[in-house]
């Protein structure tokens, strides 16, 4: 294979070095690393086109690796095979700020991106936390705290250039900011992980940089209360750019790591975009509603430095959490419910963790319904990695019975696989079809999203 | 095929009068109308699985009939067969206000939903002009004024339970509002135009109705300042409610018809949704905007019955044009191109509807680069319809060539059929496979949306 593809590519695109192999083997999730065969680094779709070429001739199973900073093994090669990295494939294609669209390799990372584009007053909105790969972004169709106001990747997606199993170069969409044309490829590619082709071109929309931001946060009595004061925000028709929850245990983890001494109770914090006027508008509205259901500590920032101070609690959870314990890693759940579901399931899910005695907290995007919990657990002990399977299982299934996803923003890769046909029913055969037509030879990205059937 | 279906459904729900028979031929656009064999008015889910078991046995086409509104003869039988009417499934299946979502059957109309929501501080956003059925919307994924604040309807639907050909019922989405689950099978479903399976249930997001709305227009010298002004707006972040251009010839044509005295010029008529200080605040923002690129003559409204008045030219558009001859019909374009490129296309379209000597305006959802022609003809004479043919045909071959779509809310139908290969290229492979696995027998709506290779 080594020497097959060094003819293909040439040899500085082509790795089998120990390192490479490692770093490609894994992500941020608990999925246990696998070693790829050999690690290939294309610098463009002609590239992309020779990998798959051989790959479907050989039925070499192929992975697309972008930032490495997925939650659920989807570049993991769990059937080993090639690990693509598209490192060098990091390239801004074109970018037309009177169209406020920009077309990028995948390579390109969130922050690369917004790096770019900022200096001419534009921003790109999903925001997950990590600097993820804009194609890593595409393929688990991810989110974050300013989906609420601004949406999904799938929301962002105008056009994919998209290379097939067949080595087909398609188009999945236009430059239009709206189609009825066709049926819609975007939406059907966009959270496929990998499973139904590579992308090699990535067009974008881009929004306008606020004249004015404001964040704030409050804290109440109970989880509930927060997610009936979200609720209610919602419901008064706020246009939030962001509203998250952080529970009790998160605030005193963050006071502990950061030495901070924000209230020890159940928080939201908030971010207003718009006009000088329009924000402050806004975040009066928000605090009358909070402080007519009883919370007593709202704080605005207006200043951009003071801003970030007033969400590091927010920013920093995950680190706070493995502070104190740097050898744990941290693990959880990402479900999303109709939010007049919501606090039934975060209720359930914070007294799953006290009962099992694990450290762990819950944070939520509650605008859009979707929260995590952050669990720490050793790694070699499998009773822990057994008793977090055994705590998202039970919230994961609450959540279906009530209408909602098993994954809200981290997508399938292999921790969801199981509760596909769940949530999905009959709809699970068409999209085991939809697989099967577009890739027979099943070597795109094998053992990812849908159950084992297809293997 | 008349007694069969009787056993099946009961008599009631079948006919075959003169009149059931002519108006299940025909939409409202320029396409000739053909007669079903039968029209079927099933009442129940079960009921669309019978007949779609019937259809798919005798290899009959099926085409499902919402409001008649289409624009592109999608609901033509033009391989006649059984015309599926939706107006005795016209139900409100459920409906959370907390949630702000809504499941209706496909035959509830668009007034009908808002009808009943309105009341508790909620709308549903999309607004194609027509009080067309919810089904029909999301069949051809219909958009209009609104879209460009609140999106189309694959922005709207949250799930859509399906019948396939093979008389599976599945569901292709949940009620959460974001996932990253499975293969987004609802972005494939929307805008498919009843080619890949039947609607029985429908879920949509709703919007809270915004405490303040105001109306505003004012015109320009040319249609080239008009969209640099919609533009300029864009890109300061407006978010702007609606958004819409009326050129100078549709301007006097209203004026005639509504013994109104609007300035006969290019003009722009806009909608500002938000908080009683938001409003004002935008709206004086794009006052300046518009006055630096030279407009004199901004208005506002911001009660009711002034606001409508306000609007009165563009939602009398197209009976203006045919008030003076009402034998006359109306047809047109409805390309959408990215907005840097909306000038080029619409100076275009304007110079063709003036050197063709017809009589025809232009308008557009120009904040998302979405325009209509209209152009009056007689049926009677094909040689207006050629050169109204040839008219759409310059236009869409611009703007696919400067990154566009050749439709942007009014779907493929017949009408588009003949460019899907040009906008699509390859992909378009993928979709005619689409259609050939779920539904090999060719009985969905045969002959819309993809060319005639599936036949």
């Amino acid at each position: 294979m080594y020497q097959q593809l060094v003819d293909i590519l040439g040899q500085e695109k082509v790795s089998q070095s120990e390192t490479q192999i490692y770093h490609h083997s894994k992500d941020e999730s608990y999925h246990s690393p696998v070693e790829p065969d050999i690690v290939v680094f294309p610098s463009c779709k002609e590239d992309i086109v020779e990998i798959i070429r051989y790959a479907d001739t050989n039925s070499i199973p192929i992975v697309p690796f972008g930032a490495g900073s997925g939650l659920e093994g989807q570049a993991i090669p769990i059937k080993k095979g090639i690990s693509i990295s598209f490192q060098n494939m990091n390239k801004v294609i074109s970018f037309s700020p009177e169209d406020m669209i920009v077309t990028v390799q995948p390579g390109v990372t969130r922050l690369q991106l917004n790096d770019m584009i900022n200096r001419h007053g534009l921003f790109f909105s999903v925001d997950p936390g990590a600097d993820a790969s804009i194609g890593g972004m595409v393929a688990t169709n991810a989110s974050g705290t300013s989906a609420v106001r601004y949406g999904t990747m799938r929301d962002q997606v105008l056009d994919l250039e998209v290379i097939l199993p067949n080595g087909k170069i398609i188009h999945t969409g236009s430059l239009a900011k709206k189609s009825s044309s066709g049926y819609h490829l975007n939406g059907l590619f966009v959270g496929s992980e990998g499973t139904l082709g590579i992308f090699t071109e990535i067009t974008l929309k881009l929004h306008g940089i606020p004249e004015a931001i404001l964040a704030a946060r409050c804290s109440f009595s109970t989880v509930d209360d927060c997610i009936q004061a979200a609720h209610s925000i919602l419901l008064a028709g706020i246009p939030i750019a962001r509203m998250e929850l952080v529970d009790h245990i998160s605030i005193q983890k963050v006071n502990e790591y950061s030495q901070t001494s924000y209230p020890v109770a159940p928080s939201l914090f908030f971010e207003f975009h718009g006009s000088q006027l329009g924000v402050q508008e806004e975040a009066s509205i928000v605090e009358g509603i909070v402080s007519d259901l009883g919370s007593e500590d709202w704080v605005t920032e207006t200043n951009s430095k003071k801003r970030a101070l007033l969400w590091k609690a927010r920013h920093e959870l995950a680190y706070a959490f493995r502070h104190q314990n740097p050898n744990l890693k941290a693990g959880g759940a990402d479900v999303c419910v109709p939010i007049s579901k919501l606090a039934e399931v975060v209720v359930f899910a914070r007294s799953l963790i006290d009962q099992s005695g694990m450290e762990g907290g819950v944070l939520g995007h509650v605008g859009d319904g979707n929260f995590h919990t952050i669990l720490l657990y050793d790694q070699n002990k499998p009773k822990q990695i057994k008793e977090i399977e055994n705590i998202n299982d039970q919230i994961v299934n609450l959540s279906l019975s009530l209408g909602g996803t098993c994954t809200g923003e981290h997508g399938v890769g292999l921790g969801k696989i199981k509760y596909q046909q769940k949530e999905h029913g009959d709809a699970l055969e068409l999209m085991l079809s939809i697989k099967k037509m577009i890739d027979p030879r099943n070597i795109m990205n094998p053992g990812k999203v849908l159950p084992h059937k297809i293997d």
